[in-house]
């Protein structure tokens, strides 16, 4: 699977309000399906279903406990790859709100030279 | 529209390369709809069709200049919720990263200690 493809299936599976629900679970620590079923109001199929989307876009993987199963979040996997993708979106908006700022601050400037109330 | 709704949007507009590419190069500066299909080598109507995904998710809106309607990039809009969103995974694996760090440096300190080559 190429980067493209990858970075499409992250992003697809991250366009579901409970799956990145069950990504936040996670990030608190490991959980079987059962735990992560309960807090949802969900059947556990529906959870497993998915469970498997996450763990296709290689967002969760199965932990070591072979009987309970527990899911846990892939630290720094295509999450990182979201954050590298977002990068230079990110320089342009704060470069741009850097230039705001200094535009603020030049006319606070002005004013104050003037004698203008603040 | 909710946040999470809009969340899902621009996650579902992101699970994209063409659209993902029409983004990088809106960030480089504003362009027409012909400007945007030249480079993909896909008709204006396949073109057209990706934009009006990246415009309802708030990632993209016209220009002022009537007659071109060129697109540009909405800056710091829903990327940057994106980026507010991904947030505490990033610390997650910052956290995890540094720990890393510090424990590479105190066993590089132990064998100096011991006199060992580095």
């Amino acid at each position: 699977m190429n980067k493209e493809t990858q970075l499409s299936d992250v992003f697809s599976a991250l366009a579901d309000p409970t799956r990145r629900a069950i990504l936040a679970r996670l990030a608190e620590g490991q959980a079987t399906v059962s735990e992560l079923a309960e807090p949802f109001g969900f059947a556990q199929p529906t959870i497993s279903k998915h469970l498997r989307v996450l763990e296709q876009a290689g967002l969760i993987q199965q932990g070591r406990d072979a009987q309970r199963r527990p899911r846990r979040l892939v630290l720094g996997g295509p999450l990182k790859e979201v954050d590298v993708w977002l990068g230079p979106f990110r320089e342009q908006w704060e470069r741009r709100f850097d230039a705001l700022e200094s535009l603020l601050e030049q006319k606070k400037n002005k004013r104050r030279s003037k004698g203008e109330p603040r």
